[in-house]
């Protein structure tokens, strides 16, 4: 199980993860790319490493020049660390035990403050983003503007350096072909959709991250106010559609979980992609009460687990990792 | 279980079934299509009532035109009636209570005496045809030329009036592509290969019926040991192949047979042509020791009893067949 993924999250037979991210910066300093491998960027993370390691608290700081591929491709697959940050030669990252808290520093801007939980949790998200930022503001004085907010290296952050991220599986409307419409349509509510690995990334087997995409002139309370009310609608509709899905095909969707389950317990090896596509198959089955072979929680998790890096000991082959997915998956649903 | 098919039949890894045929005609009598609906019709049944029916045996008669459609259709797919037989409007079936035995009255000829058996069995098939011969020669002059040997309606048949069919699951030759050629090649050896419902019938799921071709100029005693010695090569051969591709391609084997296993163990609908190709996979897993779900017999009965027929109440439709099917599959595999 990924650590910062539970049993029993709310709206889980929808909803996987909501994620918060607060982008900040250092007053009076350049940003992260112009002060690469300076004493600045030195300066950066100290202030983070003094508020957040150490003090009571048993969170941890990896130094991104210090891990291998493979530790950093972990990291970005269970959704706590970017690619980027991984490709920064200052990045750091502090993590908490249970990986829900992960502060990103010198990524794209000085700090990222995350909180990752599995569910719909969009409060609860930014509130402990709010906690962690607060508590950085005793070592750090940020850059901030009056006029626009939080000033960031990108101008798409400027203003609250909110982000809220819920990741929907929405299967049903996928099925149903809807699925597109119904994601072009949250561009008026200030919402985007991407797929599960962020910016760029096509969406796989029907799992989508849903964000906002305003930042300024926004009141951060008005952001997660939104989340709440614009995605709580989505996840009903979901739930209404596959429900119209199963009464109007219930043969034809009950073969096709069966089908699905059957593959992931017996196949000796499987593709990522293959994998993904049946497990997702499979999620529907269990929030339709098709089938119950685990939680909605283990098959998301086992999504994550079965993508290559998750699996990959150094020098790995493709044709080895397939057959540790297979048997991953064949052993937790035995 | 089909009632003729038993377990541990000889060479049941490669050959599903043995059948031999005599087709005998009345001296001095039309051939049967001359003859429909008239009394020479009945005479010519009549013979073979008052051979087989009673006299201490508990063998069967049934007049086709007395059977419904998926009653007569339940025959031909277990290969102990042929689709002629059911058409003829004088057509009468005398059969044993496992079906192994089975006499047709006013098909093609006037009499068809067959032995059907699972297994590599020429020489027994052969056999008990003969004591049938002999037995019906009480009641009937048979149409015999001293140098043409026994007279039949079809000149394909004329001489000994004698077919051997085997019926051989040539998985291994058709995984790599070499069936094709192998079976071209047997016409030199006067045999020849066909689908499994025979003449004109294409191969179902890589099962073929490989029959002598001539009957004319020839001993039955040599037949049958053509056959022993010509399919002997090419069960020989197969076994070979099937090891060869294993052992070339392990995993790519075990994954195919596993999930065709996961497959026919979980699917809520199956066609026959579907459920034909999974469980001759699965027939293939077994013979390789991959998997050890049921025997040999009861994936090649299952392959009968799922063919349309077998699950036909009177006008079920195609979706319930496939359900049936399906449910079928899986209760005997689970």
């Amino acid at each position: 199980m990924a650590r910062w993924l539970k049993e029993n999250s709310a709206d889980s037979d929808v909803v996987v993860s909501t994620r918060a991210r607060l982008a900040r910066n250092r007053a009076a300093t350049p940003f992260p790319h112009k002060i690469a491998g300076t004493p600045q960027a030195a300066l950066v993370r100290q202030a983070a490493v003094d508020t957040f390691i150490g003090n009571g608290r048993d969170f941890q700081l990896m130094e991104m020049k210090n891990l291998s591929e493979v530790e950093k491709n972990r990291l970005v697959e269970q959704h706590v660390a970017s690619k980027e940050l991984c490709a920064s030669e200052d990045g750091a990252l502090v993590l908490s035990p249970d990986e829900s808290i992960s502060i990103m520093i010198m990524e794209e801007d000085h700090y990222r403050l995350q909180y990752l939980k599995g569910g719909f949790q969009p409060e609860e998200a930014y509130q402990v983003c709010k906690e962690m930022e607060h508590l950085l503001a005793k070592n750090v004085d940020y850059a901030f503007n009056n006029k626009l907010g939080y000033l960031t290296a990108c101008p798409t952050n400027v203003g609250t350096g909110l982000r809220i991220s819920v990741m929907l599986h929405l299967k049903g409307m996928a099925l149903a072909g809807t699925v597109d419409q119904i994601l072009n349509s949250l561009g008026q509510f200030g919402l985007t959709a991407r797929g599960i690995y962020g910016e760029g990334s096509s969406p796989t087997a029907d799992f989508y991250q849903i964000s906002n995409q305003i930042t300024l002139g926004i009141r951060e309370e008005d952001v997660v106010k939104n989340i709440r009310q614009v995605v709580g609608r989505l996840i009903h509709q979901e739930r209404e559609i596959r429900k119209l899905l199963y009464k109007n095909n219930q043969l034809e969707i009950e073969d096709r979980v069966l089908r699905a389950y059957g593959t992931l317990k017996h196949a000796k090896k499987l593709s990522s992609e293959e994998a993904c596509q049946h497990l997702s198959t499979l999620a529907l089955g269990i929030s339709l009460g098709i089938i119950n072979p685990c939680s909605q929680e283990t098959i998301y998790n086992l999504i994550m687990d079965t993508m290559p890096a998750m699996l990959t000991a150094e020098n790995q082959s493709v044709a080895q990792r397939d057959l540790a997915r297979a048997e991953l998956i064949r052993n937790t649903l035995n």
